[in-house]
């Protein structure tokens, strides 16, 4: 079984070094030898065991009658997109860990896989190694999804924990994550939320069979936590995480990417650092969460070539998979309901106490100059409007069990 | 689709409510509708639904070209064996939740399923409701799997954290969760860690892929862990915990099911209450955790249902499981290295520092008579030799990360 790889990045190389290293046991799940015949990047690699297996053109790859699997592992949606197409029209299967594809185009390419009989498989997609995608797709299928939440960047959840850890400020730790290679020096797509949001779309998209569209969900990164925020989620005993989560309530998909403060009781809670884990409720399954790394070489590596094996083992059978490419519209953020924890100052706080349905108060002598509620479960929307004439610091949603 | 259950207790009426109940789903996934045709108990149900469909006699079953698939919910090793034989050798596909009968005639079953082209699946023999075996078998496959750790029992667990927050002793808690009906009349399956053994031998056998008899797994129980030993936990800032564990070490497999300590890192530690979690080390993945309920009706039907839906999108077609019956010999419990916590009288506290490798000292002021030491890791061989003459109040594994 001939496997193609597009692109000698860190997954690329993973990938690589994965299908040689641990040969033995694919070969054994395959029932064949599994190898690489060709890596396509535009760089050389003098030296590296990749060298002899170098391609610079894809058309080596596509006009190869042998090689049967493609691994994109590019990155980014052009030529990914056109590649990826290519080869499943050729009747080839591909396996990919380019979350921005899958968002955009999966639904597309998992019809042209089902129509040539081949697979569009995207395990590393989500969560790097935690087999999400396969726990959604082929495990829990006897059960509604009622939700779906996931601490789904390693990044922020690195910068959450060290935040909470040091009780320093969120530049301060921003810094030193850029320092340690933990975050990009153009962190905007993590901290911004913007590759939760991408993940929490694919989940979605799996979760209801339809096609969410990335732009539709409503998106907040982290970059509005504070240290104070954090003082007082440590004294209330709560966490804040960055979650991608979405839910069906009387027949409505809602979606959402925010920080959130989560409770000691809350299987989340205790995911820490660079780990991800993903929470799925069915209605009968009642809490399934899994928990790894979602991202590294080789964990991520390990996911693509699960992907791989499965390829391998399934040739002009195709996998079934449920997205269409049917929209699906989600409800409107303004009817999404949660608790909120708001900062307010002290002057305010009679009016606040008045307009808002107050489940706890939290002062905190560090900072004598303002108070903090938790609400009741309430809309964003009605949250909105009750504040507007209000002086907020700041305002997070805190996870309703 | 036509299915029939065999047994109505707990689990098999989930199993009828959740296929009535998430026909839609079920179907669509499925393609196809699914219906329960047969059920077999001896028992009668007047009134319940289950009445029109219900049947004495297995033969009833066997005789009817329709039933493809057969789901035994009985329990027990007889004559659940004969039945799941039976219904294999006929070529019809049986899906089970029973440990018992996976744990002792697995290996055989699933030879039997490959040659007639039909699934012996048992997704819920193992973590209720989580869905642990499909990830062995199918997720994690591009790995050879360095260790497996769960909380694999949920009456176990729930004691553990009951006296852990409540610090009484192990007999109240007993007589408690018996009264709750979390433990049985007779708890010695749970408490003694059996049920956790069998579970970790059908993991284990998974993981290797060959057929690991339970009764050579060396299996200590939770009845040896007093609240003193908890005050210590406590004070080590550390969990116990019922653990089945397997791992790989030199190409030698070992096995144990033992009471643990853990770190409050260790990401088993936060599963509490009725939960199991089970963790899986592949050589490229790291650690995958999975977490839910490990047993409750309906999280148990449900991972039953999903392998209905698989033996339903796979008529005619095995899907291959490696579990071999070839025996798989374990490693001498001997020869498994672990840190341990010891207590022993204050009296022998310098012979104990002379004999052990002491990493750590322990002394708590309610308990003035004693002192515990947790050691440097060391083989359960040598932690014999060196603390026979010993006075040892208690010991317990502690992990070593």
């Amino acid at each position: 079984m001939k496997v193609a790889i597009l692109g000698y990045g860190t997954v690329g190389s993973g990938v690589f070094d994965v299908i040689r290293e641990n040969q033995e046991i694919i070969s054994k799940k395959v029932g064949a030898p599994v190898e690489v015949k060709y890596v396509l990047d535009l760089r050389e690699f003098p030296g590296d065991p990749v060298a002899s297996v170098l391609t610079h053109d894809f058309a080596d790859i596509l006009n190869d009658p042998e090689v049967r699997i493609i691994v994109e592992v590019m990155g980014g949606l052009h030529p990914a997109y056109e590649f990826s197409k290519q080869a499943l029209e050729s009747g080839r299967s591909v396996c990919t860990s380019n979350k921005e594809l899958v968002a955009k185009y999966g639904a597309e390419l998992i019809r042209i896989a089902q129509e040539k009989k081949c697979n569009y498989l995207f395990e590393a997609s989500v969560g790097g190694g935690i087999p999400v995608i396969r726990q959604l797709i082929r495990s829990i299928t006897a059960d509604e999804v009622e939700k779906v939440s996931g601490i789904l960047n390693g990044t922020t959840n690195y910068m959450m924990t060290k935040m909470r850890e040091e009780g320093v400020a969120f530049d301060v730790i921003l810094k030193r994550a850029q320092e340690k290679g933990y975050a990009e020096r153009n962190p905007a797509a993590d901290i911004e939320g913007h590759d939760a949001c991408r993940k929490i779309a694919i989940l979605t998209s799996l979760a209801y069979g339809k096609q969410v569209d990335y732009e539709d969900i409503y998106t907040e990164g982290i970059t509005g936590i504070s240290d104070v925020d954090v003082a007082y989620a440590n004294e209330l005993g709560m966490g804040i995480k960055l979650l991608g989560e979405s839910y069906r309530k009387d027949g409505v998909v809602y979606a959402m990417v925010a920080p959130k403060m989560l409770c000691s009781d809350n299987p989340l809670y205790p995911v820490n650092g660079v780990f991800n884990a993903i929470l799925i409720r069915g209605n009968k399954l009642d809490d399934v969460m899994c928990y790894g790394r979602g991202a590294g070489k080789y964990p991520t590596a390990s996911a693509v070539v699960s992907d791989v094996i499965d390829a391998a083992k399934h040739p002009n059978v195709n996998i079934p998979i449920l997205w269409s490419e049917e929209k699906l519209v989600l409800g409107a953020k303004e009817d999404m309901v949660n608790r909120f924890f708001v900062r307010v100052p002290v002057s305010e706080k009679e009016e606040a106490k008045a307009l808002l349905p107050v489940a706890k108060a939290v002062a905190l002598a560090a900072y004598p100059e303002e108070i903090a509620f938790l609400t009741e479960p309430m809309s964003e929307g009605e949250f909105e409007k009750k504040t507007e004439n209000l002086t907020v610091f700041n305002r997070i949603r805190v996870e309703v069990k």
